[in-house]
């Protein structure tokens, strides 16, 4: 029988893991957890900073999942070649290691931030399903010269959830950029029937999602913006060809045809039963704040945010852009009529958002795709 | 300090707690690791047998997402409402219970299997986020009368990772629906505009997946052949109207434009990186084995089994559809012409399989969509 110290230590290790492992279990999005964890392991090993890499296997790199403790701040965009370094290389053997006389080391690239020594390091590899998804690493004990084999112990044990945690985050993700990605490629090909209007969806989730951004907006809200603006113009796949690519202005009869496409999206998107929420944005995209719009006429505390904001999107892209029997107006026309408009065609709070992005000379593709790209899954750290 | 006998044992509990925490990490498909969960319950507090139940919200019902020991086999489907039974009442109250005289308790509401006597129950609720997933019920300790605060105590600690390992894996999973629902929307939208083939892209799928069930897929397997079915004729939104809705045969001109949709199709698809492997199924669907076939005139290794399914599938629909200028083939027709052209059209392998299903009387709309449900996250358990 052990000495009831020990066990008593160990109990209380076990403990600080199940609770890790629980809340790690808990989420799929693991940041904060990952920062907890981070601490924890600290505490544990004495250790004066701390870091989480992730693999990233298509460009062969490493890069900082988290980074914690002194110099943190410049680290976190690092990124590294993944045969480069000490934790390159564990994460190629997949062996923990401690490295105590670092500097000698002939792998040490030196201190990637100034101001800092580097001692001793303990690298643990994460591996779920037999796969190396990340490395663990502790710098600089506080109370010792280097690491020893009961720090080693100890973060193998803290390997396992977190290793765990970071896969199943990846592959959530995964499926949730898939999603996205789908959605996208198939709604940018019922686009490609109207000859005159390629890269509209594009540019409208752009804007949308940067004047959704400019109003305050959640990640959750902007999330799902993005997705109504993808999908606010799938009902054009039942707009005939004849109507699409009229080479001029649209008559009364072809225009109505031509206004049923927010509806038939909208009916489309309703056959989605997790999309329900998005209907409003696509069947009400056209409507007008003082009650001319269509497909319901819809003003007041009927008509929601998220049409609102696609509306302004929709309607500044159709206006710069050429069409056969006009030519599109200038930014600065367009954004003049945004103005002029705002209370009657246009919310006056998105326009409002518009005009300061606008002034700000931040309401453009470019601005807007950064905003987008900053909602995928797969640059979220 | 307490007295060591006690502490390894409960360094022990912790040991198999820590083991099956990280293994129900280690997946987003718990189902076999449950099992493991639940033999090492049983183990644990001397149970006869055990349970998981999970809360549909939906239907406020629960159902066994596994059951083990006496009376399992039997018990599978059954689904309870949320409001009925001690399990009922836990997953409404969210604590656990121990119940000693199950019999004269008001909620018991009989054995639901002859032949078993239940005499005391543990049930614990199976908390993630705030909110009852499921249930973990433990029946008839086998050396003891009734369970005692010790076999909750340490069933209340099992209840956290399994409460986690089914949330997530609900998430998942509903996430992986959501991307099917849409996939399948839009790919019905898109359908929508030939207004000869209404239900071509259901009817497709379904046939497909019960060929390939037949030729001995895998589920994954499976999976992506649904998809690649699903996405076969995207490629006809480049159709134009008057060539897609023409009420004749279509002339040399018209059918060149028409085969684009392949080519098309599969151009779609590689805009999306992660759907890649699915590019043979769209863009060789109207291959034939004999090298025939378009747009690359693929045959032996070049073309690949997946493609060979959809053929298959998807000219027996075309045949037994009527079109204004033809009659369709009766179902007996067409099966004659599939073994007709096996070898030249079709490939053998998919032309016996069809036949077999066929004799069987199995190759019918129902029968397919049997195992498209099959293989929804939704109703797998």
């Amino acid at each position: 029988m052990s000495n009831p110290q020990v066990l008593e230590q160990k109990l209380e290790e076990y403990e600080t893991l199940l609770e890790i492992g629980l809340e790690l279990a808990g989420t799929l999005d693991p940041h904060q957890v990952l920062s907890l964890a981070l601490e924890k392991a600290e505490e544990f090993c004495h250790a004066e900073s701390s870091s989480i890499w992730e693999v990233d296997d298509e460009r062969q790199e490493l890069f900082f999942r988290l980074v914690r403790g002194a110099g943190a701040p410049g680290l976190a965009s690092l990124r590294i070649p993944i045969d480069q370094g000490i934790v390159g290389s564990v994460a190629r053997s997949g062996t923990a290691e401690i490295v105590l006389d670092v500097q000698a080391d002939p792998r040490w690239t030196g201190e990637p931030q100034d101001g800092f020594t580097t001692r001793s390091i303990l690298t643990v590899p994460l591996i779920a399903r037999g796969k190396v998804v990340g490395v663990l690493q502790l710098l600089n004990p506080t109370d010792r010269d280097g690491f020893g084999p009961e720090d080693l112990r100890r973060m193998q044990l803290f390997a396992g959830p977190l290793a765990h945690a970071l896969a199943n985050a990846r592959l959530y993700a995964q499926q949730k950029d898939l999603f996205l990605d789908t959605v996208t490629a198939l709604a940018e090909a019922i686009e490609v029937r109207d000859p005159y209007t390629g890269g509209h969806v594009r540019r409208v989730v752009a804007y949308s999602v940067l004047l959704g951004r400019e109003m305050g907006l959640s990640r959750e809200q902007l999330e799902d913006l993005r997705l109504a603006a993808t999908l606010h113009d799938v009902g054009k796949i039942g707009v005939p060809d004849r109507i699409l690519g009229k080479p001029g202005r649209l008559d009364d009869e072809e225009f109505e045809i031509m206004k049923r496409h927010a509806a038939d999206g909208a009916e489309i998107v309703a056959t989605i039963r997790s999309l329900r929420h998005l209907l409003p944005g696509v069947r009400s995209h056209h409507e007008r704040v003082d009650g001319g719009g269509y497909p319901d006429g819809l003003s007041g505390e009927d008509l929601l945010q998220t049409p609102r904001i696609i509306g302004v999107a929709d309607t500044y892209d159709a206006m710069t852009t050429d069409r056969p029997y006009r030519k599109g107006l200038t930014r600065e026309e367009a954004a003049d009529e945004i103005d002029r408009c705002a209370g009657t065609q246009f919310c006056p709070r998105v326009a409002a958002a518009f005009s300061r992005l606008y002034q700000r000379g931040e309401f453009d593709l470019e601005h807007g795709e950064a905003v987008v790209e900053g909602l995928s899954e797969r640059t979220r750290s």
